[in-house]
């Protein structure tokens, strides 16, 4: 299968690169198989209905540090992640399995305090923890979560389905998660040189949330079903607004233009990324982990939407297939890159 | 939830008793959930049909040794230990996931090579891969298999369930995963001290093999639904015999009485066990990762398995609740400790 036998770094492809490169070796052939690699979550038929299966991987020292992550909220985080795949396809979790691998530098209060997280993130969310491994590592935390749920079979929506001139909607706002990741990298070096001083982060308080304790919108999956809509495809902002418009738009086929001052900013971030010389709208566009839902409907659904104080028209689909554009506020029209979070090139 | 907050090392409570301790944390509350944490794997009810779902991670340095595990047979090992959890429950799988993460140690036809394996093992037992997630580490390998599956309502099979008098029955043969790594662990130490000298492997291929590329027991699921036998409990044996005795039993609430001299061997585990100056019989009931099936059946099934040559019946349950007996082909009785495989004891 893989006849190439000289050394290729991986940090070349990188991880979108990565899967791609691998998933062309893994057709799905079983008919119960509906969906396989390359959406927020995989789609299996089971007699009538339909489940979704989402797993995720967190390690020590490249999705998470401790030295500003509680481990309740990463037990927290590390589920929330993974539901919010689930309502990526338009359905609802119901289990998860956790595995986590740690070595002897955690005791078991430790690792207490990670799984009150994890059940507090179950029992918001109204989910059950079924199953999972534990065992030891050489050095650092290891969590890994999959994640079940059902789908209605009329209501699965893919990243693939976008037509042009569907509007594309984004709940929530966005930016909040990675500009409250700059100020816990900030306080932390603070910390750090200056006789560990202890940060005061309540100013900072709603991005700092949203970077430690993201919730997964269940709540937009009901919302879609009591407005009776379909979104023709839907993917999670894991990665930023800026990446994900790409995998939407490569998967449809389509392309997307945004407007710049429709782009929902809490005042918080707004504030914060002016506070550290950054453009807020390239910052939340580039931010990931904000686990808000990136959807596009039909126009017939514009009524329904326009006022909706949780969610907001960001711009819409083209006919012009690989171009993903920004209007600014100033009237410019700019290509929008993805620069999503790479973990493989960020780390080696 | 926890209220001590002294620090108490995990060793001392043992990969089960972290899982015992931290399960009663979490029951669960859907009607859904029909099985959760405490099995070799949870079970899901979807409409009418059952879905099992296990989940299992393996780490470097703890799990595996990159000295003598080629990636291949790592990859195909990963999917198929996972395999062998579902049919632990009388099912058959039908999908995994595959998340692992690695340091820039690995080339990309390093990963290729593990993935050709986790193909492999797809392409065998007939499942898909459709799903997954793959990042980076600062140092080693992760691999997390989640594998999800069909159990038939009327079959289901869990740890619990077997009663007083029921035949204890084992599929394949036991203890050759263990003398293979014996085995293996000799040859790495040879090649380390002595000039790095090629070890001949040959005259142990079969439990070299079994500790390597071991298989998942699918057909005897298949072959107990055309003996038209439901087993009352079963167990895979990723721990050991000594070790899953003791699971079927404390589900179950009976003990269990087993016979030296019907315990299967193969004969090259025999000769290596003599060879290191062990009891072959001790090895292979301590010894783990055969992934054979332990199961238990009423006595009306005797006829259909007494001359099976895949199915053994090593010995019986009785209600002696808590007494695991072997009794020895020189007619002495001992009490069999349960001494599986405890990675965090191990490794801290």
């Amino acid at each position: 299968m893989f006849e190439n036998s000289d050394r290729t770094e991986l940090a070349a492809l990188g991880e979108f690169g990565l899967i791609d490169h691998l998933a062309q070796h893994f057709p799905t052939k079983l008919p119960s198989s509906l969906l396989g690699i390359g959406d927020d979550a995989a789609l299996v038929k089971l007699g009538t209905k339909v489940m979704a299966i989402s797993t995720d991987m967190m390690i020590e020292g490249v999705h998470f540090d401790l030295a500003y992550t509680p481990l309740k909220h990463l037990g927290y985080k590390a589920v929330t992640s993974n539901l919010s795949d689930i309502c990526a396809m338009n359905g609802l979790p119901t289990q998860i399995t956790v595995s986590i691998a740690f070595s002897n530098r955690f005791s078991l209060e430790a690792i207490e305090e990670l799984y009150e997280g994890i059940r507090l993130a179950c029992e918001k969310y109204e989910i059950d923890l079924v199953g999972g491994d534990t065992s030891s590592t050489r050095s650092g935390l290891v969590i890994s979560v999959t994640a079940v749920g059902e789908v209605s079979p009329k209501k699965i929506t893919k990243r693939s389905g976008a037509k042009p001139g569907d509007l594309l909607v984004l709940s929530g706002d966005i930016g909040g998660a990675y500009m409250g990741l700059q100020i816990l990298e900030r306080e932390k070096r603070v910390f750090l040189e200056h006789n560990q001083m202890q940060p005061d982060l309540e100013p900072y308080d709603y991005i700092v949330a949203r970077q430690l304790k993201p919730e997964a919108r269940l709540d937009v999956v009901r919302m879609l079903e009591e407005l009776a809509i379909v979104p023709t495809s839907m993917i999670d902002v894991s990665d930023g607004v800026a990446s994900e418009i790409h995998h939407l738009g490569k998967a449809s086929g389509v392309g997307f233009e945004i407007y710049e001052e429709k782009i929902p900013l809490d005042q918080q971030t707004l504030d914060t990324a002016l506070g550290f010389n950054l453009n807020p709208s390239v910052a939340a566009l580039n931010g990931g982990e904000d686990y808000e839902l990136l959807f596009t409907v039909d126009q017939k659904h514009y009524d329904k939407i326009k006022n909706h104080l949780d969610l907001t028209i960001i711009g819409h689909a083209t006919d012009s297939v690989g171009s993903y554009l920004l209007n600014t506020r100033a009237g410019n029209s700019f290509e929008i890159q993805a620069q999503g979070w790479n973990h493989l090139k960020e780390n080696q």
